[in-house]
């Protein structure tokens, strides 16, 4: 059993022992009854204290993973079930809610979309939280700003100023992540029977937040480039949309960032025909290839943009901190909105995230995270690339943490097939969740955020095989029905 | 110049020296054009750091107070417009939005209503925070469970057992404060057109969240005994309301907290009418006179009350940290509202909160505000029966912040009264924002909160005296007038 141990990475050495035995039994390297080396032995072995194993033993028992018998030392388990433990809010996730109960893991997860946690760089977040604790202490106990901790708007103003967005920390309203952004927006701007224009398909959470608001939801298809503007140009003709809520860099889920150009006719579009624009810019700063492109925002001569930023995408979704750069008098709004529905965020994490950037961490754990995904994706697009499966197509993205395939359409169902892959231990997303309306087909939104470099190969290569296996398979079934 | 600084603050000494001195050009101490002592004399006789001083009047000179001229040192300036700072949120604490820049400090703050911050715990926040960061590390940075941090929900649930709440950490959702908590219930319960009952007066922030929802709000009259029982049968009978909602202990802005037998009463007419009832407990643990009264939630046979609870109040705001005990459909439903408007709270925040409480430090610290808040409250109370002023009333609460005064009619408008209490320089929340409908009569709600032991009987007796001083003059104002 070999193990590697990183004494640099920010998991405590027991729960590194801990998924990497687990990983071990699930890809069946450790086979059931099997014992492990007894803690003293392991512990020898790595140059770790007993405890530690004995800590990460405790761990793959509770979990099932192993038995402890008297006399017979720790022996493996095979289990029953495989199920995924989710560190992404499952709401987020899958559209339905996780039990608090912890699951177990794949073996190779590319569904969560959030930072990769081994990746997260935790001395420094200890050292800001002490900081500002030492420095401003009670008054972080406190209510906060209406609009939220001033010093990190006008961080947040002069970040958004070099992404050429013309703003300043009173045009800003930090919210409870992004989501708590976008839900302020609709329930400000979207009566019941407004129609809102989103694309096609789009980020999964935003549609139970427009048909929660009772907005007539208005699929525009997305295309290699972008949002099809022909569509949306009919559309904006024809319907008189209220709204328009676009992903112009590493769209959530395919991964698309728009070009200069289409992002420039989508603007006189919008503009001509009066509507608000949501540009959501989750994942900004991870456009690690390609040409650089501001923001919509950063064209927005007549203030008909609303941008939403966050901080969870790159820093760490447990921040809770997103925001909105607008007009003034839309802040203004959104900002008494905030006040009654949730009375703002916590000035705590509010000034530890704006001491964290002000530390210079925010732009070195940011290059940090292009180096790794950057290395990712490659890896990711290279199997599929040296696969060559027939049917599958795929976008290489400019960035962010993903991949979207499209599947020829088969007997296999989507459920069947994402259901079929978590069970060989690679968990990815069904795409359905992401289409406001029916999809004819079957689509899969692959993420590189949580899989690490050194297995990211390993899981590329499962993945593709499973897929040639299944489609071959479902071709089959097509063959001997049709 | 005597300056008192209490070096186990968590208030840092520059901002000591700074409010002390604020204080003393407030109070006309200190007049305009005087000189403050030299940072070196003043520093050497405080037997600070110099550099303390110096940021003490840099902070004095950018606010107004100070000036300094070359030559001249630095002298006392006097300013116009006199505005209270704000540590709490504007919205919350009187409907309107502050700016974010710092404003001037209140020589008194009876006002704001949250917990002192010179008595924050600030010590242990701090380990609480660097013992989770240690233990649990990145997956505090991550998302978190839907329903909130579960070992948090665990001690919430043991905690309201001991307040006589059958409750577990299934039945439990943790919110972004308990405003939070409020918008999710109204939302999910209150339909357009739909009869909310509230009282009379009521906790002003839930106003605009029932009006934004398109609630009726009905307002059924507060007495000295709690919400008017025979008023609420007669609109249970007639008007079909789908919510009642109350706070029974400590109430917002009255102090009121109902009987066992008025809340068995409240109960009795709810369950036959088969309403929700929404308990705001937002102080349950803060009553500190009087008989122990459990929450209406321990009476809930039929499961129809929703409660709400915070740690803000205690423990404080900026942890945002607020929950929601209910059936599990309800607690479910919610948390799925939670998730796809704002994907839950910080993790680490909530894992924070439950070492703090874990450690025992949530009961030490309730027994200190106790100690504190207590005295404060009898002394106002004792001030204002001693003063006997004509007309005015108020009820000694049990508990909690807040005592709340109602005065003659008279031809100065409540507005005019806590302008003049302010520029006097104690500030008071007029009575007028707690009432659903428009007031005939003037109130005022006092808060012991942010008022000092030491100063809180200064405070009283300036109160008193103004108080005497502007009914008199508003008496004659009537008499010449009639």
């Amino acid at each position: 059993m070999l193990l590697n141990l990183d004494r640099l990475s920010p998991l405590p050495l027991y729960r590194q022992i801990h998924a990497q035995i687990a990983a071990l039994i699930d890809g069946a390297q450790l086979v059931a009854d099997q014992p492990l080396p007894p803690t003293r032995v392991l512990a020898q072995r790595l140059g770790v204290n007993r405890s530690t194993v004995i800590r990460a033993y405790a761990e793959l028992a509770a979990e099932g993973y192993a038995a402890s018998r008297p006399g017979a030392g720790v022996t493996v388990r095979t289990r029953q079930g495989f199920v995924r433990r989710s560190e992404a809010p499952a709401g987020a996730a899958n559209g339905t809610l996780a039990t608090s109960q912890g699951l177990k893991a794949p073996l190779y997860d590319l569904a969560t979309m959030a930072p990769d946690p081994r990746l997260a760089p935790m001395t420094e977040w200890r050292r800001a939280i002490a900081q500002v604790m030492a420095r401003q202490g009670a008054e972080l106990m406190g209510y906060g700003e209406p609009q939220g901790y001033l010093r990190l708007r006008q961080w947040l103003a002069e970040y958004l100023r070099r992404h050429r967005i013309d703003t300043d920390a009173e045009q800003l309203l930090l919210t409870n992540g992004a989501q708590q952004a976008l839900d302020l927006i609709v329930r400000w701007l979207v009566k019941p029977g407004d129609r809102v224009v989103v694309e096609s398909p789009t980020y999964g959470q935003i549609l139970p937040l427009l048909a929660a608001a009772g907005a007539d939801i208005v699929a525009v298809p997305m295309t290699a480039a972008g949002i099809d503007l022909a569509c949306l140009a009919e559309v904006l003709a024809t319907r008189a949309p209220v709204l328009v809520y676009t992903m112009p860099s590493c769209h959530n889920p395919t991964g698309v960032t728009t070009s200069q150009g289409h992002r420039e006719q989508l603007m006189a579009l919008c503009e001509a025909a009066q509507v608000t624009v949501v540009e959501d810019g989750f994942v900004e700063d991870l456009k690690y290839a390609g040409p650089a492109v501001p923001p919509l925002k950063a064209l927005d001569q007549r203030q008909s943009v609303i941008y939403v930023g966050t901080l969870s995408k790159v820093v760490g979704p447990g921040l809770r901190i997103g925001y909105v750069a607008a007009h003034p008098a839309t802040i203004q709004a959104l900002t008494e909105l905030s006040q009654y529905t949730s009375l703002g965020g916590s000035p705590l994490l509010q000034a530890a995230a704006w001491q964290f950037c002000r530390n210079g961490w925010f732009a070195a754990y940011v290059q940090r995270l292009h180096r790794h995904y950057r290395r990712r994706l490659q890896a990711l697009v290279q199997a599929l690339e040296r696969a060559a499966l027939p049917g599958v197509c795929y976008q290489r993205p400019s960035g962010g943490y993903l991949l979207w395939l499209t599947l020829p359409a088969a007997r296999m169902g989507e459920d069947q097939l994402v259901e079929t892959l978590a069970a060989a231990g690679v968990a990815v997303k069904g795409g359905r969740q992401f289409y406001p309306q029916p999809l004819h087909g079957v689509a899969l939104r692959l993420s590189i955020a949580q899989v690490d470099d050194s297995q990211i190969e390993a899981a590329a290569e499962i993945l593709v095989a499973l897929l040639r296996q299944l489609l071959a398979l479902s071709e089959e079934h097509a063959n001997g029905h049709s």
